[in-house]
């Protein structure tokens, strides 16, 4: 059922230092801050070759990242993105299956212009898992 | 400097369990359980298109993994790992630029049989980041 992993957000402190340590310190290929106000986030995406990360930074005071930042002042990985083609039969899946889909279980349009859903940490090994629709 | 992300790595309480779910309810192509006792774990790898999931459990009473199971029990994410060409060379250049490396600042052998490096979480936002030569 899962694709291709589409990326690893890490939420950081401090946006310009992070972007400017993967761009200087470790030499990738970094693209301009966005505001994604929907989400309650600013991301720049780092491009890999095979791969993106995704630095997200709190954005307006209901972001969902700033409860994450509080607990984890240096920053840390907030969550992996797995691709799919079907998010409806992927989700029917894994409700059948016992996982527990966040929100109110309808995809929501992601930071990429995709349905993405986000699956309970818990049930997945300690990890938030966003599926997203290609 | 950096080039593919190699792998993101998984801490998980229990590794049957763990494996099934991605065999079975995430539909990915699974592999068997490998001890690496040089590196106190045992590894599961996911192999997605793109790239791979390291699922570790703890091997020994030594093993690294073991404390941070302790801190999070329902397991985590515990690492990512990024290519690089020359591994030393990456080495120089980030401590010259501040970061830490862990242990003696020698590459290992990793858990793939290439050379292995860790740098210090907290000049990484947070994350645990492994490069392994390529």
């Amino acid at each position: 059922m899962i694709g291709r992993l589409n990326h690893v957000a890490i939420a950081v402190p401090d946006l310009t230092a992070a972007a400017a340590q993967y761009a200087n310190t470790l030499g990738a290929k970094v693209g301009a801050p966005q505001d994604e106000p929907e989400h309650g986030v600013t991301v720049v995406f780092i491009e890999l070759p095979n791969t993106k990360i995704e630095l997200l930074y709190p954005l307006g005071d209901e972001s969902p990242i700033k409860g994450f930042l509080d607990k984890n002042p240096a920053g840390g990985i907030h969550h992996i993105c797995y691709e799919v083609d079907d998010i409806l039969a992927a989700r029917d899946k894994l409700k059948a299956e016992g996982a527990r889909v966040l929100g109110n279980g309808e995809p929501k349009i992601g930071a990429h212009g995709k349905p993405v859903l986000f699956l309970h940490p818990k049930d997945f090994n300690g990890c938030l898992v966003e599926l997203e629709q290609v």
